[in-house]
């Protein structure tokens, strides 16, 4: 049997590793294509960002989208989180909610998937819930300090890589997308 | 001389009402043309916009895109302004900049226009500075009521009409959009 080939369009080394790390059995290779990164709901963004990626790259093709949804801003900043840790940090993003008593959250991860032009466009999304809090631990991840997931005393930046990748929104998802693999 | 003829692609009313107002002399026509909005800095979007819009229209168009920016935050909300101002009206927008101690902000109002297809793209923007404030005035034009506008001390929301048609970013990059029509 040969292993099924994937080309993961993302720019991001660090995705691409835990994309690896989760999907292990496939060949997940890495294409860098500059897609347009377009307003809206989440799903409709991945939708968007995937028929970019097939259009350019004329195969299978998986593309991903995060969004960091705070619940006392109805899910924003969400799918414009990254804007936001560019120029805020995780202080900045935890400062963000100081007006607000609710400081509850969900990281949200859709992977959208399609074997090639033409063909239909398939969404996983998986969701951590947890909290904003004040940053703590290793910084080199994005947001993850100012995130700690229901059930957890540690945020993801404290938070072992083993014990991240099981419970977190990009492996729930990739989850969903193994499952669909193997059954298609 | 006949009047010039510009096709404005917007499906606010009020934002056409405002740019007729201020174009006085010009036919301004409403196209309501489906758009994708794009993420990124807000001239990129603009011009994305307007590219879109003519490759629809096949003629002279004209489009908008509004930001209001925080500068405790690097100028976001900026172009995402209105998934913000949908989740949290006026009052949350205040609250997102409890925790920081810079309430100033800028509007940003960036017009871009060509003349048709394979034409170059014409951006104008206009900036008003100001302050977030805590809501008051008339809450029926967006995020007014929480922009108070530098050298007043009345928010967009209380002003008269007139006096925020003179003063507001939209009819600053509006002048400079008419005075490019008057050489051109």
């Amino acid at each position: 049997m040969t292993l099924r080939k994937i080309n993961f369009v993302t720019g991001n080394a660090k995705k691409l590793q835990e994309v690896k790390e989760i999907l292990k059995g496939f060949e997940v290779t890495n294409v860098d294509v500059d897609l347009n990164e377009y307003q809206g709901e989440p799903e409709f963004i991945a939708q968007k960002k995937c028929q970019e990626a097939v259009e350019a790259v004329k195969g299978p093709v998986l593309v991903e989208d995060t969004s960091l949804c705070f619940n006392a801003m109805g899910g924003l900043p969400g799918p414009y989180i990254k804007w936001f840790l560019t120029n805020l940090k995780p202080d900045g993003l935890y400062n963000m909610l100081t007006g607000f008593a609710d400081k509850t959250a969900y990281a949200q991860c859709i992977f959208a998937y399609t074997e090639g032009l033409g063909k239909p466009i398939h969404v996983f999304a998986g969701k951590c819930p947890g909290q904003i809090v004040a940053p703590r631990g290793d910084t080199s991840f994005g947001w993850d300090p100012c995130f700690q997931p229901d059930g957890f005393e540690e945020t993801f930046g404290e938070m072992d890589k083993d014990v991240k990748n099981e419970i977190s929104h990009r492996s729930k998802a990739l989850d969903l997308l193994k499952e669909y693999f193997e059954k298609n």
